[in-house]
């Protein structure tokens, strides 16, 4: 950009968002920029900036003035798919309103085993009233956290609050205060031993893709105060072997899942998941992206990297996150 | 007691719950106490404690060395349908187990509904995929608890912790930081004006009988980030007209409830509330008093008062609380 006081453009490429609405928030927050999308007839070069969720591949390509992407969720695997990134930093959304969803979401789901949920919609159903006096405490159940990034630290804090033993474990070295923190595929098996219910907010990576299947699941402890372990995974889809997940549930390998992420989404109507009756299906729901928080976060980001150049939350492309 | 020596008998009388894990977990941590049952032949002079959950009526008369009875729930209402209460101190167990238990369900409930539980279990029987990106933030719905108790105060506190907005009401004055609190019956009309999801703790006495009617649901808001409001009720069922609740369940005054407690408990199964489809029914679950934490916690008291006639939590019969 020769003239400081051109902003550029940002375009925004989006795949199954509507673009309406965040062009809607930026002309309320910042007018001065204009947001435009692939279909608008606008000069290549006149771009500088592009937000993108799924963005459709070949679509960053040829902006001679592109300096920056801006991927709109917590994961950036969305971005990866298209072979054809510009050599420009990426960065990524790290927002307090997306980790205090992801975490109401951990939280629910949590409780939602940890309190036999389940058992108790059934018993509605039937009209029968069993009261149950062996409800474990949250102290008597030990959650195991896949992830402890900036989604997986904030649940942590949020389950020990509620009285939850936790555990955690996660590619590189973390300490987290009362949390024991398990690292790297040597900590792998020590960590999958305990826990109770294991949630995993890991980002796809070519490191954790395919990593929920039976290997792991056959190392999880057999029995505890809810039965066999919960599997929780409002991570990514790709992380897990859904053939797994259910050949596990058949054998009592696992006692129940509940998965917002699948390999395929929207779920197809005929995946055997939608209907297995220990598998509770939230459509990809966990942590939504609402541009009313995430548009003055962009910006404020925006700012700084044209006062002085900082940018934070770079995705390490070698790591893929 | 004559001899000092002479710890006296306790009298377990419960109705609905068995003794038996009640005198095992007595013998496990206090074997020099004696723990008899109404069915038991003991002599009525060697009683000096009873502990009750609704004994059977007048089964405390005639025990002329009866000194403390302790209930074994946080609420005392089943104590006093039987008009023949001796006049000894009454104890009510306050206990971090059961508090933490109630503010699980709480939070697991309040989570429920703000995340839209009922809805999405209906699309996962459909199978219908529908990304919903209209999730209100927990920072922008308000939880209102009625109740400002110990139990009140706890769940107040870790709502907050997830973000939510929540205010209070009580019979009596309390302040809690961060939580606008009102009280008594000049209070309650500007209480009920703003919550979205209400959450009832109140013990049942004489002033909370039949109160979660329509003349208070006609005193909430109409609308916000969740519909028209949402009551869950884990105090006490006779704080609640069930026909009321149905009725603005059709009216549209409230769009969901959730009730642990009934005016008649087990639920009979001709109850329309079991089929009703904004209903959850637990099955009077919320806190279940579990006789693992709580033995311990009675003998603490038993051994305060020996020692120098120390009682906690002494009940205020003018209030049945």
């Amino acid at each position: 950009m020769t003239n400081p006081h051109n902003k550029g453009k940002i375009l925004l490429s989006l795949s199954d968002w509507a673009p309406d609405v965040w062009q809607k928030r930026f002309s309320e927050v910042a007018a001065d920029r204009i947001v435009v999308t692939p279909d608008d007839n606008v000069a290549p070069e006149d771009i500088r900036y592009a937000l993108v969720w799924k963005q459709k591949p070949g679509s960053l390509q040829n902006l001679p003035n592109l300096e920056v992407v801006f991927s709109l969720g917590a994961g950036v695997d969305h971005v990866f798919h298209d072979p054809y990134i510009p050599d420009v930093p990426l960065v990524r959304i790290i927002s307090e309103d997306l980790t205090m969803r992801m975490t109401e979401y951990v939280v629910w789901q949590v409780l939602d085993h940890h309190r036999l949920g389940s058992r108790y919609r059934l018993q509605n159903q039937e009209k029968f009233w069993l009261e149950d006096r062996n409800q474990p405490a949250a102290h008597e159940v030990h959650v195991g956290i896949l992830g402890l990034g900036v989604l997986g630290r904030d649940a942590a804090d949020k389950l020990r609050y509620l009285g939850f033993k936790v555990s955690g474990w996660s590619r590189t070295e973390h300490k987290i205060d009362g949390v024991e923190c398990y690292y790297g595929q040597d900590g792998l098996s020590d960590f999958l031993k305990e826990p109770d219910i294991f949630v995993s907010l890991l980002p796809l990576t070519p490191e954790t893709r395919g990593l929920l299947a039976m290997p792991l699941f056959k190392q999880m402890k057999k029995h505890g105060p809810l039965g066999a372990p919960v599997l929780i995974n409002a991570g990514r889809g790709l992380s897990q072997s859904e053939e797994d997940i259910l050949s596990a549930l058949d054998q009592g390998i696992l006692s129940a899942v509940t998965l917002d992420v699948f390999a395929t989404e929207p779920l197809p109507s005929d995946n055997p998941l939608w209907s297995h009756p220990k598998v509770t299906i939230t459509p990809h729901a966990a942590a939504s992206s609402s541009p009313s928080a995430l548009v003055p976060l962009i910006i404020t980001q925006m700012e700084a990297y044209e006062r002085d150049g900082t940018l934070k939350n770079i995705v390490d492309r070698a790591h893929q996150y």
